[in-house]
Formats: structure tokens, C-alpha cells, sequence
């Protein structure tokens, strides 16, 4: 706490504040993507023994479909909306392809080092 | 909704299952980030008014120590966390810079095209 109020002795009190939220839409964020993770590996998993492909790019094209118009409404930019995704599916397969390869120790975190 | 149908029909309802998990967690991260990029936004302008620099490394290694810690607690891997913050984190620079050079149109939606 002592470098914490530190910091802010010479932090704007306007920006200390904002800061705060963004660390708190952070957190629930990263939650989130906790949850999701496992979910991406249920699907790792079930396509592996299905033999179903790792990438799908008609699903892939819907989802960014979807986001792009969840975007507008939640004013935010589509292109970042998109961007977002692509960061979020390159971890999935690359994760995917482990999984099917055999290279990846499900029992270690969702995301750890292979990501998810 | 028929093209949905065609697609389910040929998809093992444990992925239908798991996808639209996916698509609600991903519904609400992209309300977050709307709601994130507000507030860096502000955050953005407060700097260029104060004369304050775009990048805070101060900051950015107390953000990232705070999510690695988190990342332990809600079984995410600290490495894909830390990696995240960083997706973000470059993107709110980008935009603070073009505030600061007052290349940013302030009405347009947040994260569009410059991101936030």
C-alpha cells in the first residue's frame, strides 16, 4: 500500500479513479476468459476424438458476424470487435493443434504457455 | 435461422452446447471492452490536457503483476493474462498517441480503426 499511495500522490486523483475502473472491468474480464477457456477446451477435446478439424472457417465467419453487430450496439468499433476475436481464435487453435497432436498437458491451466 | 439449422445439423450437439457458452462469454467481454475503452478514452484525454505521457511502464508493471496474480486464482495461465493486457494495453497507447497528436476524432466509437 505504501508504494501504492506513492504513486498516486502524484497521480491525478481524476485519473486514480479511472484507473480503478479499468482495473475492476479487468478483473471481471479476465474471469471471463477463465471461463471461456474451459469451454474452448471441451471443444479441443471433443474434436480430437471426433477427428473434426482444429480451425473451422464458417464458424469463425459467423462469430465475427455476430460480434461485429454486438459492437455497434454496445458502441465500440467493429474492426476492434473483429480484432478481438482473431486474438482470441489464434490462441484457440493454436491450442486445438496441441491437443490433437498430443502435445498438450491438459492438466495444466487454461492458456498456460500453449493458451487456449 | 435456417442457415443456423443446416449448420447444427451436422454439428454434435455437445459442440452446439459449448459454442453458445462461448458466444454468451463473448457477448459480455465485448460489453466490458465498450465500457473499458471508455474509460481509457477519458483516460487519453486527461493525459494530452495534463501533458502527461501516452505509455506509463509504472503502471503497465503494476497492472500486469496484479492480473498475473489474479490469473492463479480464476485458473487462467499468468502468461496468457499478462499476454491479453499487453493485446490491450497497445492498443490504448496507439489511441492516447493520437489524441495527444490530435489525429483522434473523439466521435467516432471507441477502438474504431485507432482503437482505445
Amino acid at each position: 500500500m505504501a508504494e501504492a499511495n506513492a504513486l498516486n500522490a502524484e497521480t491525478p486523483p481524476e485519473l486514480v479513479e479511472l484507473r480503478h475502473s479499468i482495473d475492476n472491468i479487468d478483473a471481471a474480464m479476465l474471469h471471463l476468459l477463465a471461463e471461456r477457456f474451459k469451454c474452448t477446451r471441451k471443444v479441443g477435446e471433443l474434436k480430437a476424438r471426433l477427428g473434426i478439424a482444429p480451425a473451422d472457417p464458417e464458424r469463425e465467419a459467423h462469430q465475427i458476424a455476430r460480434l461485429r453487430s454486438l459492437a455497434v450496439t454496445a458502441d465500440l468499433a467493429p474492426e476492434f470487435a473483429e480484432k478481438f476475436l482473431g486474438f482470441l481464435v489464434r490462441e484457440v487453435i493454436r491450442h486445438h493443434e496441441l491437443i490433437r497432436d498430443g502435445g498438450l498437458d491438459v492438466g495444466r491451466p487454461a492458456g498456460a504457455g500453449e493458451s487456449a
